[in-house]
């Protein structure tokens, strides 16, 4: 009966999830030389420090209770806020550990294995990864230049899918870019009363807007709908705050969930962000200056990868967000195929393939503009071309990098 | 095919867990007029305010990255120096946020439903919840002043019991207060070998003790072994910051699985622990305060208890921890169904039934003297002898006190 020697068994929750190449990618943005476009890493330089310091330095000096335990729900005040926002009642909102957090609970609280959870291919990785450790079953829908196809859901719908979420970005999905137009938000709010699947909107990036219309809230249409928010996008990730709203009827189970697996939110985290989201004038002209930032940072790129790509390269100006997402118009071009190349020529981006649902698209790479300084954006373009269309041509290798490829499975 | 009207149904995992008294009851700490021995919240006037604020201010100061994302399993700094406090090496380490969370990591990589997890009968809260979210099946052990009583395992294992889990608090289980004796660790390390299950050893009130002897860790008896903690008791809980160390075979799941629940644990709150724990002669001058208080507080707690109920109440001095365990000495006593009256009458602890695994512990009620001033815990003893004592003969109300007793579920 000696079983000493025998391996760890993972349960079948962990089977259902495999490394992501965002994960092993932020393993490389240190790396000297290299320019990262690869990596969902908002700008540092616009963290608002001096802010953040006096917030601590303010709320730890008056109330020693903001480094006690509180409650699961979260601090009524930034719950108070957050409803306001929303639109909402208190009692609909949980604080939680940045919005994966959100996604893994509302997986958790609403999903048996097996269950049908729709949403984009390319999908966001953390959605993906939340949604499968919960035994969902992930069902491919299609996007456009207006967001998740949602006429190509209720077919689906129409053929007897009974998908218990479907998970949509509002604005800016990672990676294509794109946003929900008002008309397919009102046809998914409808499909879901009519259909009675639960809607989980996303919306990190809602705030870098430097162009185009917003998309509305589903949950200003539909009562089936569970909100779900982050400030690392607007504010800084290092807190890992988020929340997420939802409706009464799962309010509890959501509330039990939380507190078997972290207790509460961070009380620190939840008097920091409530801060700063409350302090007077400040998010506005913040958000103003990111905007700006970010804009600037998109043209740039663009503009380099127009260039240097010349008509080689399929991608459009996006309208907010982090992310550039094209396409080489190359046949049988494979973009992870292409990386560990691309990054020994000193430019990293993150290939298609990261983002499957079931399709690869392996003509498709996404490039973020958010932390490269404008020279770099620029450069790394120039490289990135020499890398895909030198690939095509024979793979000549960037003068003065590194030989030798990282291990291939930091990007399957 | 309208289904708007539908409920929202639970997923299987949430029907598995209910809400816990330690979650209602933190709703009673601030209640005016009530004496809370029930919560186990640290003593905030012995949190270190002035150092927290410097460690945030330069920390901010020096590295805006301290906001920003950083890597799934922790910051390189924090995992070295946990891999030399627990012997290991920074590959095993993943830091969390909080002990909960840890508990909850290990439970998700390791239980498919139906799998038995060993535990103490009365049980620690937050283990119990996180296994039954997971799917464990608990098996309940008996435990005595040495803890666990390991024999009564190793009875069950030869008897055909397959646990993939056994969990252990070190020392100070909570509620019991029993410290796990050197040879019942060597005992329960030499069965995990032979029988090929799991340890998950716990040890938040290690710190706080203030006589005896400690426990070994396991993880130096054993390779089968998941060592959980935390700095709540020992820093504050307002940051949720603990952590694993795990078998090497494990940690590639316990990554994949922290990430897709929550990316990685805060970056700050990682930058201040490492701050305090690493400050020289910071962290002993400091548990060297929190030994001579706790140890105080539970002295006067004990003393008070003894005057007021003369041999009514069976207790013990603890030497370490946050909580008194005792044995009503009435034949038929329940704890669960005083507590109302003990609120009424302006006191409040968790009974015995909170702790449930299989037995209700009816007779039992967990006291608390980490925060409450020592005239408090004196006239919390008095309070509660009234009632328990009173309510035996018949239920006089303490004069001046609220009629109203709260809603009967929050004590479920």
């Amino acid at each position: 009966m000696d079983q000493s020697t025998s391996a760890f068994a993972p349960s079948r929750a962990v089977g259902r999830i495999s490394s992501s190449a965002i994960r092993e990618l932020l393993a490389l943005v240190d790396r000297p030389g290299v320019i990262s476009l690869a990596g969902g890493l908002p700008s540092a330089r616009h963290f608002p420090v001096s802010e953040t310091r006096r917030a601590v330095d303010d709320l730890v000096r008056r109330d020693p209770g903001v480094l006690q335990y509180s409650s699961t729900e979260g601090i009524p005040a930034l719950r108070e806020w957050i409803a306001t926002r929303h639109q909402v009642r208190p009692e609909q909102v949980i604080v939680t550990h940045g919005s994966q957090q959100a996604l893994d609970l509302v997986a958790r609280v609403t999903l048996d294995e097996g269950d049908p959870v729709a949403l984009a291919d390319p999908g966001y990785i953390g959605a993906i990864q939340a949604f499968r450790l919960a035994g969902g079953s992930l069902v491919a829908l299609p996007t456009d230049d207006d967001g998740l196809r949602i006429e190509a859901l209720e077919e689906r719908l129409h053929a007897g899918l009974r998908p218990r979420l479907v998970y949509v970005v509002l604005n800016f999905h990672n990676p294509t870019g794109a946003t929900l137009s008002a008309s397919r938000a009102r046809h998914l709010a409808q499909l879901a009363d009519r259909f009675g699947f639960l809607i989980v909107e996303d919306d990190p990036y809602a705030e870098i807007r430097f162009s185009g219309n917003p998309s509305p809230s589903l949950a200003s249409l539909s009562d089936r709908v569970v909100s779900v928010r982050t400030i690392s996008k607007v504010l800084f990730p290092g807190l890992r705050l988020g929340w997420m709203v939802v409706p009464d009827s799962m309010f509890r189970s959501v509330a039990l969930v939380k507190q078997a697996v972290d207790l509460h939110t961070a009380t620190l985290a939840q008097g920091v962000a409530l801060h700063l989201l409350t302090r007077p004038g400040f998010m506005s002209d913040h958000v103003r200056v990111l905007q700006g930032y970010y804009g600037d940072q998109a043209r740039v790129l663009c503009s380099a990868l127009a260039t240097e790509f010349g008509d080689q390269l399929e991608f459009a100006l996006p309208d907010g967000g982090m992310f550039v997402w094209a396409r080489v118009r190359r046949p049988g071009v494979d973009t992870e195929a292409l990386l560990p190349r691309a990054i020994d020529g000193g430019v990293a981006f993150v290939p298609g393939s990261a983002f499957t649902v079931t399709e690869p698209h392996r003509a498709y790479l996404r490039l973020s503009f958010a932390a490269a300084p404008p020279e770099d954006l620029a450069e790394g373009a120039r490289r990135l071309a020499r890398t895909v269309l030198d690939g095509h041509r024979g793979g000549r290798r960037h003068p003065g990098c590194r030989a030798a490829p990282p291990p291939v499975d930091r990007y399957n």
